[in-house]
């Protein structure tokens, strides 16, 4: 279906699983005239050229952005800083910059001072994703009915917000405003926190499996088995994530840590009454997240039917 | 598809989720004469009766296990041994006793000294479960591709074990027989540390969305969710899992908790690289799973595709 197109030009910086699901979604919706694409790795760059994720792959970031009215910084929050410096002299006027980093703060900070005049960069975060990355990962339907966060800051221009909204409204997202430092406490505590836990505690299966041979693995079936999936995401990217978004991780890290020990203490002193209130809590909040949409009722996510 | 009969009669003591789904997978392959059942709670024998669960719904464990061939303790680890002094007067002689408790070691201790003499105990347990619960939540494909572990105990009849595998490989579950302690540790490292730690984080994400109103309910889209469904399991089951498997369970937290101030540590002091080996090696462990086919590939379960 043939929507307006709203920008002529885009420019994808990183061509992996985020950016590889925008190239999908905007060809698929036909929002855009071009989509020009770039990314550090010649490997990337070939395998995108290979499969026609864009309509063309350049070698630089800053020849990706010469005349696109979109520019899209896709790279993990770490690198963001010097992509920008390498673009800036080539935007064009008037063009809007966006970029999908976890973090908001530590890239605002980075990005917006070298923003040449006239040019609107709007800060964005795509609440979604898989355990999958690279340039094959992508798929059109990624953002739909997920949310995608916009942070404005200030003079950020509202027409080039508007028109950034409508474009992702256009791929299925939920579009949101929110305060950039709101934005990363609130995703350390449903997002970056969980993953390190996973992290965590895979890890720790990882050593007991040296013990206990490969029964760790072959038994997964419950519990960690989710837990193994969140901590299979892209290690660059969260790497940057921990180290940017370090205080409110940290915070959250030493809420969890003092909640873990009530608890274990209720085991160890085998207070069972406490247990079953707490676990009783826990299942409301599922409820609210069915009720919210943003997940399926489905037992185990269908897999139970179709293991 | 009929196959041969292998009980002529099968009592379920207890009508939750996993007994509902042998119940129905039961039915389906025609593997039993008659399906006797009961539950504690009025209100759930009455849905069971309703839904035409089983054959026969009964009031007491006592009634249900008459002239049964086969038992099924199908209740909480901690009414193991209640059930189990109710019935053992009724059971009768030649009869095989199995349960589907989450851990053994208790299990054992409080059921095997209760059976008659010519009555035989085969502890089990099937990996197998959603966050639902109830007698309404059964579904016949639960077992498929799951693992399904018996501990047989000294003296355990092996015609006894045997016949209990096929009914077992007849719902499509691979049957695997294990020691009863070495189960319950690899069982802390796989299912219930993990679930106690999504309950943990869970409990965190309540306490702070008390200051950030319905945020972390509304943007769970990634890590956090899966925490949720994991955190909704039955409060009652999980309470009996911590208190009964205690000490594996305190040995991995201890571990866990090692191993979280570490990375913690890495994320004050910024150690990136620290991070990054990290991430990548539970990578690997993620790649294990998906080999040993215990679960899915599929972006995001493939609910990217379908939210």
């Amino acid at each position: 279906m043939a929507e307006t197109v709203l920008y002529q030009r885009v420019a994808l910086i990183g061509l992996g699983h985020i950016a590889g699901s925008m190239a999908l979604a905007l060809r698929r919706k036909g929002l855009v005239g071009e989509i020009v694409g770039t990314a550090r790795s010649a490997e990337t760059r070939a395998v995108a050229a290979e499969i026609g994720l864009v309509d063309r792959v350049v070698e630089t970031a800053a020849e990706a952005v010469e005349g696109a009215d979109l520019v899209v910084l896709a790279v993990p929050v770490g690198a963001m800083g010097a992509v920008a410096a390498e673009i800036a002299p080539a935007l064009k006027p008037g063009a809007t910059v966006t970029d999908v980093g976890s973090v908001k703060r530590t890239v605002v900070e980075a990005v917006a001072p070298l923003m040449p005049e006239g040019v609107h960069f709007v800060p964005g975060h795509p609440l979604a994703g898989t355990e999958h990355s690279g340039p094959r990962s992508g798929f059109a339907e990624l953002f739909e009915n997920r949310w995608w966060l916009l942070t404005p800051i200030e003079g950020t221009d509202p027409e080039a917000t508007a028109r950034l909204r409508r474009l992702l409204e256009a791929f299925g997202a939920n579009v949101d405003e929110m305060d950039v430092d709101r934005h990363d406490l609130v995703l350390a505590v449903v997002s970056h926190t969980p993953h390190l836990i996973a992290y965590t505690m895979v890890g720790v299966a990882d050593h007991l499996r040296r013990v206990t041979h490969d029964e760790v693995i072959k038994y997964s079936a419950t519990g960690f088995r989710d837990f193994t999936r969140i901590a299979a995401s892209d290690p660059t990217m969260w790497r940057d994530v921990f180290l940017t978004n370090k205080d409110a991780v940290l915070d959250i890290l030493g809420r969890f840590t003092e909640e873990l020990f009530t608890l274990q203490r209720a085991i160890r002193m085998g207070d069972g009454e406490m247990l079953h209130a707490y676990f009783t809590e826990t299942r409301e909040i599922r409820r609210g997240i069915i009720q919210a949409g943003q997940d399926t009722d489905a037992p185990d996510f269908g897999r139970g039917k179709k293991p």
